[in-house]
């Protein structure tokens, strides 16, 4: 049986009964706290490691070797329960041909995670209800939700909506990088096309409500998230984005949508991919080295090889990346400006996330340690780490429960 | 690790080694050497059973209590290694709502029967090509490979042929009971529609011969089978079948047709499904009592209520079988016309198969002890219980794999 260390929590949480928030709370305080929590990061780029050939989720792995960021043992001891673990799909064509293709890979991807779950009963245990996350935490497992980043694979077949939640899916974003038949990306250099959500989009919100799934605005266009929030009957999520008032880009949204998301009921997930959290500097050299290792995955290279040549360019020209305290700042700013009930994580672990002193989720105590700091409550953060996005989940499947009921 | 018995088996196998093909062989030997091949059934229904609450494929059960007649127990009694597991799909409407339903329920289906195999990857192994399943077979594992009866789910989307091949698919059945989008079924009520493969029919031949799946003319109509041999660049599979000479009914095949089908390379594989290997008297009032079943069923009774009254309608109105030497007459008609080289086993288990005395996978050594006795050699065994379906597995992947090779 997998079980966390009840020895060290229960003498942890003992020492914390007298805690007042505004003193300097220490690691291992932290640590406990979270540990008594549901932790939950609402998206996990992990599955794409799962169709890695050789890649184990129950080993240990480390950033520096592989650029791995999530597995059981890390999972264990950055205190994280679980999330919402992605099908994401990377744009092709926006042809019939490209769709089949995309709706065949993200499936199997639904497959990988599914197959994950069943493979290690005593350590995953698949949720499909707000409720089963406490069950899953109680029976000390891990929790896995399934999430989709990007809907380009339904092509413009809705229906297919519905095969995914049948496979488990309870979150989905209409689009990525780029503009798609459902509506207009953040980052697309085109600029928009719809003017947020296309008429397709309106349909996939239309029938994740009818489902009971929960609308991921993040990669959305501002003009898609507003559209998403005024659309959907139920709060939608950002699952990893950040502040914009701390940083200007795209991928991050402004005070205002901030508030209007929150007013809507909606809850943002503060994103660590550092390209969105700082101007970072230009390093031409490294950008250069990366064309080649990119020459050599198209040549199919072996694995092995790539990630050698990857870990000598990282040596010879480190990468550069946001610092953790820019990372708490967009955090804090969310949280300033809409309160602990509208504010979460979603770090993009395996899909780019990491700032410096927190690469992977081993670090995640360093997150909470931080909010006890500032004079959050265990309560809050009970909300940040998992409450507030079980409670959109909720929602969102209490809504299609009410049209079922209507229908009688 | 799971493992067979290895030591009876030795034993045994050496007492064997002056076995004389006309003398009578004991039931140990004949199951000794059975536990020597590589034991497939080309149509196993068993998957049906996995999505049924509290199934555990792994524990014993009993026909008799509640009619399923495949786990690991019995088929290690019965030195069943495994076979094709059937993504089976009841036929809707053929509308597009019909489609996209059984569309779903069938890949959850597929889902179901690779995550028992990830549930249990000691007991387990996913077989795709045709070589896995002696590499699988020397791990001491139960072969799984994947199949589907009726492709009535694909709706008139022939691409998703491609997402089951991904998902692991490689056998295929166009028709069930009823005719459908892809042609005509031996046994619908109506009559002929197409007089063989329809349009989409022959659309979904030449994809599964590019793709390397097996196709199947178990259920399809004498007229669709003969479009498929003619079609089909590979051979074709009656997955379950049997000799109309022994009985005339639509679900056999001729000898004229079984000619052709050998020929061509194909393989019949003998169903023990009772109601077509002989007229098996009337029993109005186990027919009446069968209706209130049904009926009940309708109603959404618990299984556990549902499997106390058949088991009570069969004690009062017990199930005529067919007999164990009718079953062996339509095997050993199928022999003499067409050889050892192009006959095998598919017992339609959990679909409707069983015959009297051998009403689960338990008493399959029966069979080749029979055949054993017939004066069939060992070579002639692992042809009928392995090697033919495996040779036009091969087939199809070599076809397929010729297309890939033409094209660079």
């Amino acid at each position: 049986m997998y079980k966390f260390n009840k020895k060290v929590l229960s003498i942890t949480l003992g020492l914390l009964c007298c805690h007042s928030a505004t003193a300097a709370v220490s690691i291992e305080e932290a640590t406990a706290i979270q540990r008594s929590l549901i932790t939950l990061d609402t998206h996990l780029d992990t599955p794409a490691n799962l169709v890695v050939p050789g890649f184990n989720i129950l080993e240990r792995h480390s950033y520096g070797h592989d650029y791995s960021q999530v597995d059981v043992p890390r999972m264990q001891e950055g205190a994280l329960d679980g999330g919402f673990w992605a099908v994401y799909s990377p744009q092709g064509e926006l042809t019939k041909g490209g769709y089949e293709q995309s709706r065949d890979t993200a499936l199997l991807r639904a497959l990988a995670i599914r197959t994950m779950v069943s493979a290690s009963p005593q350590v995953f245990e698949f949720a499909t209800e707000s409720a089963d996350a406490e069950k899953i935490k109680k029976n000390s497992k891990h929790i896995v939700y399934m999430s989709m980043e990007n809907a380009y694979p339904l092509g413009t077949d809705i229906s297919l909506l519905e095969t995914f939640y049948k496979f488990g899916l309870r979150m989905a974003g209409p689009v990525h990088f780029k503009n798609n038949q459902f509506g207009d990306s953040s980052t697309d250099p085109s600029g928009t096309q719809w003017d947020g959500l296309s008429p397709l989009g309106e349909e996939l919100v239309a029938e994740a409500n009818r489902l009971g799934i929960v609308l991921d605005g993040s990669h959305a266009h501002d003009e898609t998230v507003k559209d998403m929030i005024r659309l959907s009957k139920t709060p939608i999520i950002l699952s990893h984005t950040g502040s914009k008032a701390i940083y200007d880009h795209p991928r991050n949204v402004d005070d205002a949508l901030l508030k209007q998301l929150a007013e809507s009921g909606g809850v943002i997930q503060m994103n660590a991919y550092s390209e969105y959290l700082e101007k970072l500097p230009d390093d031409p050299e490294r950008k250069e080295a990366y064309k080649g290792l990119m020459k050599l995955v198209k040549e199919g290279s072996e694995r092995s090889v790539l990630l050698e040549k990857r870990r000598e360019i990282d040596h010879e020209h480190p990468a550069v990346k946001a610092s953790f305290e820019v990372y708490m700042e967009h955090f804090l700013h969310a949280l300033n400006v809409v309160g602990p009930k509208h504010v979460g994580i979603g770090a993009d672990w395996d899909g780019g996330g990491g700032v410096d002193d927190m690469m992977d989720v081993v670090n995640l105590p360093k997150i909470t340690k931080r909010l006890l700091d500032e004079g959050y409550s265990k309560s809050d953060l009970a909300d940040i780490w998992g409450g507030n996005a079980l409670r959109v989940l909720q929602q969102a499947s209490d809504y299609a429960a009410s049209l079922k009921t209507a229908k009688k």
